[in-house]
């Protein structure tokens, strides 16, 4: 009998606004593992910090890059694609010796998330169990006290690593913006929605349902953001 | 001393899906309000059955109108303005008492959710406070087994109620996309979704994460689809 590779998302970082599902298991989990930069405890083991069994058996996933080499980079997916085949393989052998593992994942593991690598490498090998997650942007606009989009609002998501053309064109044509990934990218986003005309609507979350949470206007937000933030421009459509 | 209003994101469907804060504020609640379609127990009200306190009071606030009158009415704003209007004094005048009141929302409240109608009757008169939850396009996605966003996608979040026009524009320009609020539509969206040659890639899923989930290709699907009905297009972005 093998195990099952259980994807658990863990919201967007307040431990309580994981699911019942989650939390029961990542309480019972004999096996753990996780992502997380080089050096670093890891976002996503953070948030689950005293609720690990004693014995629980952790396995950290380092990233062997980051931002240090551009996504556009060939060296990129050359350096990243070995990684994931071997953390897909420790866990594919942890499931043929019958264990179950669960994989912390930040927010909904379907969601621009990291999972989505080792779920491509391992769905047709092992049993896979997702369970989903309230996203980070949830987190934010909950954070910013507004709703995010009313009737037939149009949604638009976007990384702030798209060219900024491409976000001028996007943010003009769209009711409710959520943008992610910011981190350098700020000038550029921020240059992105001013020529859009929506400066003076736009809202800077950071770290959202944590303990540093902000909520800042974009006028007013510095150069750079942390790796938690995201740009909400609220939707205005029909309200009776 | 007055009470508080907490909107309460149960999330998709399954009662395990909804946050621990979410279960743990349900579970203490004295007062309890929900939307329903008069002559029906509720959605959201199903979602919490057998979580409910022995001596809880409940408020059912049943739309007078549903799909009967088309949005673009005027009689339909004309009709449900008033309800909101009642809905937000009674929980409002529960707050001034000193009573917390639990509103069941759907999905995540801020997200195309009903409550953001009493939200904006209410927050600057009655402390209002919001729990996040995973929205149903998360539970969808998850039941597709697939990944939604990857890289660089771009996602858009579209309500089928748009112009058959509109959506096979804004379908053509997205990598990735959600569709909800179909019912009736289905017809319009479909044929949107060929107009911009993506038939072969569309899913439609029904009542994610509840008991009768099911997920169907969009070419294979029915002419009309159930009030929880999602259409889906998978990103296809950078994957190292
Ligand atoms: C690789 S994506 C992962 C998204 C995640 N799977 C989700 O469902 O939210 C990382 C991005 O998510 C956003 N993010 C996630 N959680 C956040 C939070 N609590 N506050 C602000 N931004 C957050 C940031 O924009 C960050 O760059
Ligand atoms: C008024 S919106 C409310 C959305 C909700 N606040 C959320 O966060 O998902 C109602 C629409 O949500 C979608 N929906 C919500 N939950 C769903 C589920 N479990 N399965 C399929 N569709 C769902 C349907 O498209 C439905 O028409």
């Amino acid at each position: 009998m093998s195990g099952t590779i259980h994807g658990v998302g863990l919201g967007p970082g307040a431990q309580d606004l994981m699911s019942v599902r989650a939390d029961r298991l990542i309480r019972q989990a004999r096996h753990i593992a996780y992502f997380r930069k080089a050096g670093r405890p890891g976002h996503a083991r953070r948030i689950v910090e005293g609720m690990l069994r004693p014995d629980a058996v952790e396995f950290a996933m380092e990233y062997p890059v980051t931002t240090e080499i551009p996504f556009s980079d060939p060296r990129y997916n050359a350096c990243l694609a070995p990684f994931y085949a071997d953390c897909a393989a420790h866990l594919h052998g942890l499931a043929m010796q019958g264990e179950d593992v669960v994989v912390l994942c930040e927010g909904d593991p379907f969601f621009y998330g990291s999972f989505m690598h080792l779920h491509s490498r391992l769905s047709a090998r092992a049993p896979v169990q997702i369970v989903p997650g309230i996203t980070g942007m949830s987190g934010a606009w909950t954070a910013s006290g507004m709703p995010i989009s009313w009737g037939d609002d149009v949604l638009t998501v976007l990384m702030a690593t798209l060219s900024e053309e491409e976000l001028v064109r996007r943010i003009r044509d769209t009711n409710a913006l959520v943008v992610m990934k910011i981190g350098r990218n700020l000038a550029k986003l921020r240059r992105a929605v001013e020529s859009a005309g929506r400066r003076d609507c736009a809202w800077l979350v950071e770290y959202a349902t944590m303990a540093d949470q902000r909520v800042t206007p974009l006028a007013q937000a510095e150069a750079v953001t942390g790796y938690f933030s995201i740009l909400l421009i609220h939707g205005q459509g029909r309200r009776p």
